[in-house]
């Protein structure tokens, strides 16, 4: 089964550089055909939040079931641009919601291959889940309006995260000031996630803005070197409404060169759309 | 590759519990004997934290590496107790971790099977691992004194979660308060690990400590009916010292039917030993 949704224009660069093939379904794996685009990379690398989108994309069409409600990838190798294949496995399809095992393969000159990430998704349709009571214990922290963030795209300080190259992405001025060296030493990252070209930001695109922004240990003395994730897990709690969407990224344990960082996105009605939590290497400088 | 560790004296309950009897290796893929123990269960159903030692007891069986630094389990059915088998599946395996899916099955009577949870997990050793820099952002949270904690096991205020019975988990008294139907008010819930026989906590037993207390939203004013797990990530971020773990749980967001609730662990020496969070449904009374 191959629905198609949501109906984006497909001229939108995320769906682009997300879009996947369906070319067939042996012993119930269902495979696909995709590119690893370049331009949503730091330093020649895609971002993870990229690649989690874009097996999140076939896990959608191959499940008939368009939200990722709670999404965990492993991250096994970095990611150069390039062919790939991606294969989604049912591991329990139930009424509210189907959970899948999905893995990327990076294809090579050589006709070898090398896999990616791998990626353990339960999914369900938010828009017509049944829902039940909420009690709100927080409501959304405070971020600087949209109009005084910084954009992050911004040549002059990121020649490196061409990523930000695809989005309208603006970053909290004092969380963003380790770029001209001036670290906050607050390990936290606040901004407002938005598509260069105006796409709308849904549920798959949640799982890019989880990893779209520098990491909060940035604002840390700690090397500004890599970051690489192990680990990342995303909850999607809600489809957004139209506009940017504010993101929160804290790290509170940076222990024996291990870290988390911690997410949290909510949309311009306030409502919760999605938490992050990643287990990374600390930077070594 | 079999390697045995740690040297727990096999007597201890939750060893036999979680034991797993190595069958064969085919096509790459580990296959282990198993058992879902009773007493290890709410009203019947073993507990979430439990099943995840049981597996992560195959994982690091299966790798030869003893610590799950981050593991993510998914739930699709309830599990009474009853045989088992367990599949260990390698997807990489590097210096310093290795990743790596399980599946447990509960066999039934009539020898068909059932998957309980898909499991994605990366392990080390992180008694050798390399480490790196330290920056912590806080230290342990505030938590009353293991002798001013009320025993878990209790039993004229519990007759249903038997796994308690197995522990000498300990809860703050304000915390745990809802039992006798005054709850705080507060989603928080705060208590001290350890086991009644007085095995030695583990990085494995943290697995089960990151689901054993009553969920944080027992201390709101809703139904307090099951809060069943979606999906459980656990990091573990240090092998603990010797004694009781201080347990800090926490929810934040009840929204439409679904909630998270973070947890973190630390040990008698002020080390955070694990970091905790599941996706589950709001209890509907």
């Amino acid at each position: 089964m191959a629905t198609e949704f949501p109906a984006h224009d497909v001229g939108f660069e995320f769906d682009i550089a997300t879009a996947v093939e369906p070319v067939g379904v042996v012993d119930g794996v269902h495979h696909f055909d995709t590119r690893v685009h370049p331009g949503w990379d730091i330093v020649g690398n895609a971002n993870g939040g990229y690649l989690m989108a874009l097996v999140g994309r076939a896990v959608a069409l191959a499940t008939g079931r368009p939200d990722c409600v709670t999404i965990t990838a492993h991250y096994l190798a970095p990611c150069p641009a390039g062919d790939a294949r991606i294969t989604v496995t049912p591991v329990r399809a139930g009424r509210r919601f189907a959970t899948t095992m999905a893995s990327l393969f990076l294809r090579d000159a050589s006709g070898g291959e090398k896999e990616i990430i791998r990626v353990l998704a339960t999914v369900g349709d938010l828009s017509t889940d049944p829902g039940g009571p909420s009690a709100m214990q927080r409501s959304m922290p405070e971020i600087a309006p949209f109009d005084e963030c910084l954009l992050m795209s911004d040549t002059s300080v990121n020649d490196f995260a061409h990523i930000h190259g695809r989005l309208a992405t603006r970053g909290q001025p004092e969380d963003i000031a380790f770029r001209s060296g001036d670290a906050s030493g607050r390990a936290t990252m606040r901004g407002w996630f938005a598509f260069a070209d105006d796409r709308p930001v849904d549920t798959r695109a949640l799982l890019l803005a989880s990893d779209a922004f520098p990491p909060a240990v940035f604002n840390l003395r700690l090397p500004a070197a890599w970051v690489p994730t192990v680990e990342l897990t995303v909850h999607v709690r809600a489809v957004p409404a139209p506009g940017p969407v504010a993101c929160f990224f804290d790290t509170r344990f940076v222990q024996n060169g291990l870290l988390e960082e911690d997410g949290e996105m909510w949309d311009s009605n306030g409502v919760l759309v999605a938490q992050s939590r990643q287990l990374a290497l600390a930077p070594r400088g």
